[in-house]
């Protein structure tokens, strides 16, 4: 059995949704444990998550820590996507990214996810990272998945993933290409 | 071809003899990257290192953050090891430890090390760590080995790592059993 650190539902049900095809018992962290996401990197924060709910659960644990990454606005809002704007919806979070690209001709935009994998009996931790490469949309469109999904539109499609729904989510997101990154390494190691 | 990110010339050679079995090129990083190892753990000071060495190398890079834990002294040196009384000789070092641990019957300590390989193509992270129990014997004995090596007794013998001399070190060592365990994992997953 494994945890899942993370409180955000969303994540969890998405993970487990990811995950169905590998037969590994997973659920939800049954503690809230307090790590500071301080890190510049996907990778240093999804660690420092994966570590400290590992020792406090003393338990396998994933995580995951993931973002987007605007080319024009430097990588913003980058490893600070979830804390941009703190209190503020994510569509407000939207509008004002939208108003801060709107002179630049560069939409080009990563969604970037690091998942992590920590063994406190073992020893062993494995992350794996998830890019999908896409573009900013002019305006704000769809109503499925979560925070940035409804302006953000992978390479190879004209809809948005606010639009394009969990299914195809499923198949083509960062999250997606992490998680199952990570669980085909541990497979092979023989973690799971 | 894989990257040494330290600068520390004695971990370099003592890492490359550890790993002499694996058919693997190994070379010491061409440059220093500053890296702040302002973590808790070792796990985070290790893949810190292990990430923005990967990154700037734009090359698979080991690296391992070690230290010594003595438990009488609530975890001291620990992830400090190296930072710990700055400027002063290792031996100055020992000799303050020794003086805050008189008066204390419990002399447990353990050597941790964890190692990390980070490959920034892949985005493949895997970190691996090794502990060696012991106590700290009551005098500085030996000249083998560097940093506190010479007043640590690993359990099952009667002599510091500094008197017991490279051979046994590359055996039983803390960095030895993470970069071995850390190489086994890296043969699996077909990293290496």
């Amino acid at each position: 059995m494994i945890y899942v650190a993370t409180t955000n539902e969303h994540k969890v049900h998405e993970i487990m949704d990811i995950l169905s095809d590998f037969n590994v018992e997973l659920l939800k962290s049954p503690k809230k444990v307090d790590v500071e996401e301080d890190g510049k990197s996907f990778f240093e924060n999804s660690v420092k998550k994966a570590y400290y709910y590992g020792m406090e659960l003393n338990n396998p644990v994933i995580c995951d820590d993931s973002g987007l990454v605007i080319n024009a606005l430097g990588g913003m809002p980058g490893v600070e996507s979830a804390r941009f704007m703190e209190g503020y919806s994510y569509e407000e979070k939207m509008k004002e990214l939208l108003r801060r690209l709107q002179n630049f001709d560069d939409k080009s935009a990563s969604f970037v996810c690091v998942a992590t994998y920590f063994n406190p009996n073992s020893g062993v931790l494995i992350s794996a990272q998830g890019i999908v490469n896409g573009t900013i949309s002019d305006n704000i469109r769809g109503k499925f998945g979560f925070g940035y999904d409804p302006f953000f539109i992978p390479e190879g499609y004209d809809k948005t993933f606010g639009e394009l729904g969990e299914s195809v989510k499923r198949q083509i997101s960062h999250r997606s290409g992490a998680f199952r990154k990570l669980f085909e390494l541990l497979k092979k190691v023989g973690e799971i």
